[in-house]
């Protein structure tokens, strides 16, 4: 039997004990199937141990597995994204409730599923990331990294923010309103949807910026390309914060600048052959295949 | 002095007699700068003559001219873009009225831009077009190409209409709806923002599907990678249309299928130098660069 | 046994004949009840027959029946309204397929719920309707009313339209668009909705103005008070087509005036009693009572 | 000459030393007229005295004066409506800035306008309040009363919230979003409209329910008649906010319930005789007279 992958590392939800099972029997299908696997290590600190497993550090799984299998939902899959792609290690998504729009391998179907992954049967997708950082007076002040979105939003008071967005350096509107979200075609089903955004196709180079209920009715969303640098600067007075990913998040003042750009690092998905993204779509969407007649 | 272009032609709005003495200035303009001149031919024949300027076909101006002007408005635009593109000569537009998305020289500025143009001193964009057919049982019925949209609706008796989307040959969804506009970037700040569909900056290699009030809730705009082939299929009963960039359009039965794609041809326009895509966008749409404070 | 109706005529679904088993069956166990049972007139020449029960006309029924029970969709419902209501007898709806808006009596469920009703148990409700009618030069050319929506729409030629819109004589503004949606509460739920317009609650004494891909951004739905009188006034040039209901419409020209005010008479609409409008709502609407997660 | 008012209070916006001026300007010439003039007293805090006037409480306003001018923005008439409602005094509003929806006296225009409103040339409205109160295990741990909106906003953590809507305690769905706006018809135009919200005119019976970035795409604004109770319970784990015109703000626990009537009390406000609603919003929302043509 020869597969593309020898070494396999599992990441599964944190502060979820009842993940543990399932990271467990997946592990010990794997290791039948003649793999190599580890068991990352905040997830093994999460479900009380590895048992026999070796645990790893997500340092230690950039360098060295040949695939991640996230075994969550789609937050955990952002988590393990944001840790893990700057390493171009390869994920796919286990979903212990309902498919999500990364992990789309059920729970039940899982060993069938990453029986032909590991025998390199799959569909691999790329999705790119945004770099972020806060500058503060020309400091940066912060920096990370958004596989779905970055949230500029309003803070504890509630109150509108008002901030000038730039592109490439040139100055295209002040905005007054709840926030903007920035997303990727990736998070372009997730946030961005709620609030009126346009879906983008994973292949579309293109970021997203959404407006949160802007105050001029005229503030619709633009897609732009995925080779521009994005700069949101917040006005006085403010109260404010960004968000990405959901995940991390950063308190704003007054002057500082959002600055957003195609990371260089992007998501390698592997999905089971069978998986088509309009049908993902079509299921998690409800939209369907014959429509209501009445 | 030498410039890039040797001899230009003139295209003005039809059926509009009163666009006669502007056409004429710009080519007697033009022909003091020492330019060839050619009047278009429809352009002549409505305006009452080309007094002792040669006119000139499409093919011709395709063949010959190294620019062609176009007076009047964006329809103009799409209508001598729809002409002309596939011989690759540049266009530019000067407009009568308020500014246009695509003419965006004004009538009193425009011997100050035409200048600048003629001398070198311009910014190129590409704007992709659609190319679509309809196929019936098999056999192409009809044929065209759009730089705005293609918008398949329904007819005469004002009711709802049901087709088939697939894209790349993968069947997507079945949709009930007044119809669905499938727009370039370019016509992202046309009829699809009319009904919600997102922005496009021309940059992104992405097409959109804006569904006309669909009666599925769900059914949210979708930008698709301009590299898809996109087919719509009538379902029975139908009183159905299909309009490109709202110049021609063709009547469909059902089962005719509309097939749209990436043009081999894009469309090469010039603007002055001062050009900014975000800030006609900012004066299209009324974005402030102050906001409304109240 | 005492029940509030003596007397009850069914109406069928038009151009249906496989609506002719139900009307019969309903019919029959109706006359089993002991009660007078009609078949309207229209519906017997559709379905082939009334067997041995008695034909009516709606004048005839509109003066005679305690109930007319329809026996279709919402569209035989929406039909029957417009020819009953003015007689003031109430209806209430089966539904041959999926429960609508209006006929939210399922088929197979239909002897029980009509039981309940001849018994007395019932909930009825009022639904206001639209008295329409269109001037040309101060003449009346067309007079009619609609349950759910009257839509001034373009017309074949697909170009948008233009008109003035006044509320009780006051301009309110000009507007270019697609066209112009009026809704009761009743048809709030239907084409209104999908082209973004509010759900009005039935017992709102409102009028939602909803306009169709209107082409500046700023155009919003509004409602209005349903004691005013609406006037939407095309301007040239025109191409335009009022309807309403979907069921009945009327070709404008430039300067025609279509003037819309709450019509004296209202449909007294009869539901069985475990009937509840949000229930309906979030079953029409696919509302969850527990929201998805993920 | 015989007016209807002899006594006048006024309230100029808080913490705007700015103010003072006006405030001052209009005491005097109302005085000139013969009239009772009164500062309100936090006014009179914020402007630094109030020169020879008398200083008034609210309950001495509400109780002895027969009109009541603001003189600051919309925020300023929201406070006022919210502390002198329930005394039945009239209120008029001048905008130190660009006209708002509720102040829509000029500055400048202030005397003329003034002038003919004591002279009892004017328009009254009446437009109803929101009494809310927060619920916790029964008993109730706020109440306050708003103009425009509540707002059950998410808190500081910035996650989606999830509650049960119920409508005089009849349960219609659970929501996952970022909040919910429960605006009057007043407030339709506020921060609704932000969050495609439907216009209400203030004649309307209505209160609308507007969706913050619902996770569910077929929630829609709905609008009930205003005799209803609406009722917001928040689903654990909770960190929510509910904000009362954007002015009082009260920290939700799970199990909290929001619960929203009609108020006996509604505001009466005074407008120029020239004053059109209709026309407030075509000057509000750029809505054109006459449409943009290209």
């Amino acid at each position: 039997m020869s597969t593309k992958f020898h070494s396999i590392a599992l990441v599964g939800k944190y502060q979820s004990p009842d993940v543990a099972e399932s990271v467990m029997a997946i592990a010990r299908f794997l290791r039948e199937r003649g793999l190599m696997v580890w068991i990352e290590q905040g997830t093994a600190s999460s479900i009380g141990g590895a048992g026999d497993f070796p645990v790893a550090s997500y340092e230690h799984i950039g360098g060295e597995a040949d695939l991640a299998v996230v075994i969550g939902g789609d937050g955990t899959m952002l988590h393990t994204a944001r840790r893990l792609v700057e390493y171009g290690v390869p994920l796919a998504g286990v979903n212990l409730g309902r498919l999500g729009f990364l992990t789309d391998i059920a729970l039940n179907d899982a060993r069938a599923r990453l029986d032909e992954i590991v025998d390199g049967r799959f569909r691999e997708e790329t999705r790119f990331m945004l770099d972020a950082e806060v500058l503060r007076g020309g400091v940066r002040m912060f920096q990370t990294r958004a596989l779905n979105d970055i949230v500029v939003n309003k803070g504890d008071l509630g109150r509108m923010i008002e901030f000038d967005l730039s592109i490439d350096g040139e100055y295209v509107y002040t905005q007054r309103s709840d926030g903007m979200i920035v997303s990727t075609p990736t998070g372009s089903t997730a946030y961005a949807l709620s609030s009126n955004g346009p879906i983008l196709h994973p292949s579309v180079g293109g970021i997203a910026l959404v407006p949160l209920c802007p105050h001029a009715l005229t503030a619709r969303p633009i897609t732009l390309p995925d080779s521009c640098r994005i700069d949101i600067e917040l006005l006085p007075p403010q109260d404010a914060r960004v968000h990405f990913d959901g995940q991390a998040r950063f308190d704003l003042r007054a002057g500082d600048c959002v600055r957003m750009t195609r990371s260089q690092h992007a998501l390698r998905l592997l999905h089971p052959e069978s998986y088509s993204y309009f049908a993902m779509l079509r299921e998690k969407l409800h939209w369907s295949a014959t429509p209501r007649h009445n």
